[in-house]
């Protein structure tokens, strides 16, 4: 049952109030498969330039993630640049470099075309859906996108949603998306033109899972100190296909703990730089924030013997 | 085990996307005594003017609230009006008329100097202060205050801080009272200042508990629409001290509990103008939504029998 990703592999250079990381290791496609691999194995297709650090990738692949899809290609590789406002809840883009990224056409190598797990990390619907030509028959497509895509490529991320079984987004992406400042309402839009599944993720503020049936919450986890809130979707999403690949189902109660597993390699993300937090995790502190998730919100529901009045 | 509330019982004009109701039944101890009703009898104290339609209170008289410590004064009611926006997570005043209100100097009867459960309404901290010294040996105090005290009356609201077991404020009053952008370290500031219990509530986004052994969040429930925010602090707070009035305790179980209860009932509040859609809730209702708030974060955890990596 294998889980594969495409997205972007980058070098971010992040300031937070808490201090800068210059040139570290970024992209959706990054962190998805370090916060995924504690849970599965992953293949990766991206690209990176020949300025690349590749050896830094080396505890992706000793943590079972399978780099034959990472392309290099001759030129300069994906870089972000921005800064958080003191309370990290906005950041401003400073610069922002596609390099060989703004050719990337994905190749899905012949050993990695009957995954039945896919996450499309946020890249141009239009190259989406070509992944989507690639692949035979996936139990599970997932995908993120973001406002630049809803504004300029309306028509092929309609085309896409079509195909795709989970939808990742935030609260303003759902809100732009479907027109409709309600939550609720903007994700059963979303659920008519295809994915049967959305997750809306609202940062300090948690993640809500809507399904046909369920509408599930995971609390934001309350952390003292946020260190650096990039990549925390993209672990979110590491985490939550990590566990339905690893209990090989999407069945309604899995559905509930990959969103826990979310949530808690999301919070491991934010508190260092870039993937640093994932470099020393362990499966124990893993298991105990889920059961510190649980203690967040468990409550036994008696129905009172006498009610008032 | 008796529940004492001290606050507004006012006026409002409220204007939403949805519509516009014109002087209806407002204010702090009115919308916790509804709430709370469904749960234990409430003694409340407060001041009305010589305009206020005193017969459409007579529903809580029946529900078991004392109205006996309502003052009426020659003079007009506390009036309140204000339009929220579209999408009603801000709300604009457009008059306040504290009418006999201003003058308002809480005499509680001796038949409720003995009040175990007591929760003192958003109003001046020295006459919240002034109360205490007129109840004999609350089990708990709770109490709310708003940025218009915690910027103008600052010494006041700590000092009354020293004596309160229970400060429940939004999200954006933690910030302001404490200095600090994060909700756990300001809420620890707050504990370090007297209540052992904080609650912030975030509106849509939920509410946190703040202990100091646990912390338990309540999700925002899932609305498809919400009609009129107004009141829903306070509905929250009558759930909320309702429940633990009812149980007779105030251990870690009862307070989760409370959280839902009092989740529940601000949901209820937002369904309808004022209080209207008290008027007409049932205990199999309530019962209902709480089982609704449990499907909304149950997950079972099951310690995975062989980890990836």
């Amino acid at each position: 049952m294998s889980l594969l990703v495409v997205g972007s592999v980058a070098l971010d250079t992040v300031e937070t109030p808490f201090g800068r990381a210059e040139r570290v290791l970024g992209g959706s496609a990054t962190f998805f498969s370090a916060a995924a691999s504690f849970f599965h194995p992953v293949q990766l297709v991206g690209v990176v330039g020949t300025d690349y650090p590749l050896d830094e990738l080396h505890f992706l692949r000793e943590r079972g993630v399978d780099l034959s899809g990472l392309e290099q290609q001759p030129g300069e590789s994906f870089f972000w640049s921005g800064v958080y406002s003191f309370d990290l809840n906005s950041r401003e883009t400073l610069e922002t470099r596609l390099g060989v990224f703004a050719d990337f056409q994905p190749r899905i190598p012949e050993g990695f075309r009957d995954a039945h797990w896919v996450f499309l990390g946020n890249i141009d619907p239009e190259l989406q859906l070509d992944v989507l030509t690639q692949v035979r028959a996936p139990q599970l497509v997932a995908c993120d996108t973001m406002n630049f895509w809803i504004r300029g490529k309306r028509d092929a991320l309609l085309a896409l949603l079509e195909r795709v079984d989970l939808l990742l987004v935030n609260d303003g992406e759902v809100r732009e998306l479907s027109g409709d400042h309600n939550l609720l309402r903007g994700a059963r839009w979303i659920q008519a033109r295809g994915p049967q599944l959305v997750v809306v993720k609202k940062g300090e503020h948690g993640a809500i899972l809507f399904t046909r049936d369920l509408i599930f919450f995971a609390p934001g986890f309350p952390l003292e100190e946020v260190f650096d809130p990039t990549g925390a979707g993209d672990a979110f999403a590491g985490g939550f296909l990590g566990h339905l690949a690893r209990a090989g189902s999407a069945d309604a109660a899995e559905l509930r703990r990959a969103m826990i597993y979310g949530s808690a390699m999301g919070s491991f993300a934010v508190e260092r730089f870039s993937v640093h937090r994932f470099l020393d995790l362990t499966q124990s502190e893993i298991q105990e924030r889920v059961r510190a998730f649980r203690e967040l919100t468990a409550f036994e529901h008696r129905v009172p013997l006498e009610a008032h009045a």
